[in-house]
């Protein structure tokens, strides 16, 4: 995929941990998706579609995602018991403003942005289909590891 | 979510596995996304969206997974090692079928839809946003268990 259609992620991940988590994080270098290992236990999956299909993948470890949740619903991150119901729902809704901006940004793909899917597990694998080459970047936070993969794809105008 | 929506995600599985897989599933009973047991080790996610946001969720066993993939690809299924690269695009390609023939049917909603993504795990818990109420429903194959979820939201005009 065109590597500058990670930037708009990029730029939103950090202004969305900044302005509605209040946590300032810093990107490290791209790489390619499946370079990064998989340590984060949770993760928001967003598909976009429009002039271009793709998909938005926010991997948080557990620590980012209470420590978010937290920020998120003004909570003590020790209120929280484990990966429950409302640390879920802020994670799906991190990857829909992370997804929201980015969409805003990329004008010209008219993209639109489908419900967010959380995944959890020990910890998920999850991929893009092979051809797509999706890009990925980790990020400093001072909350714990965290990561975001980008695929995209264009879409043919018969479809 | 109503109801409805999913019936074209059921009527497209069935005959994806039918014409494109040359396996004949029956479908079970409705029920709640939450009702289904996380059994699944290999699961096609695709998001949808235009006047509404959605996504669907294809869950397959490992075994459903590598007979799809060598029905597909016509190979036989003992000449994959586990659920390698080729396994992992065949149930995103199922999952993309699904949603492109539902969407289809689905006329009056105008979707489009994004790249799959597939989760591996021990099995992946795969969560919707808890307002949206997803859908359910597994399905009696020969290859062994296999479900969808489905879950819709509709989209406000401002957005």
């Amino acid at each position: 995929m065109q590597v500058e259609y990670i930037n708009p992620f990029i730029r939103s991940t950090l202004v969305t941990f900044d302005t509605m988590l209040g946590c300032t994080i810093k990107r490290d270098k791209l790489c390619m998706a499946d370079q990064v290992s998989d340590k984060y236990e949770i993760s928001g999956v967003i598909g976009l579609s429009g002039r271009a299909q793709g998909s938005v993948v926010v991997s948080l470890s557990r620590e980012v995602a209470i420590q978010g949740a937290a920020a998120m619903l003004m909570m003590e991150p020790s209120e929280f018991d484990g990966l429950n119901e409302d640390v879920i729902d802020a994670v799906g809704e991190i990857a829909n403003m992370v997804a929201g901006s980015a969409k805003a940004e990329l004008e010209e793909l008219n993209l639109s942005i489908s419900l967010p899917n959380v995944v959890l597990g020990h910890p998920p694998d999850i991929r893009f289909p092979s051809q797509v080459k999706p890009i990925a970047v980790t990020f400093a936070c001072p909350w714990g590891p965290m990561a975001l993969k980008v695929g995209f794809t264009p879409v043919h105008a018969m479809i």
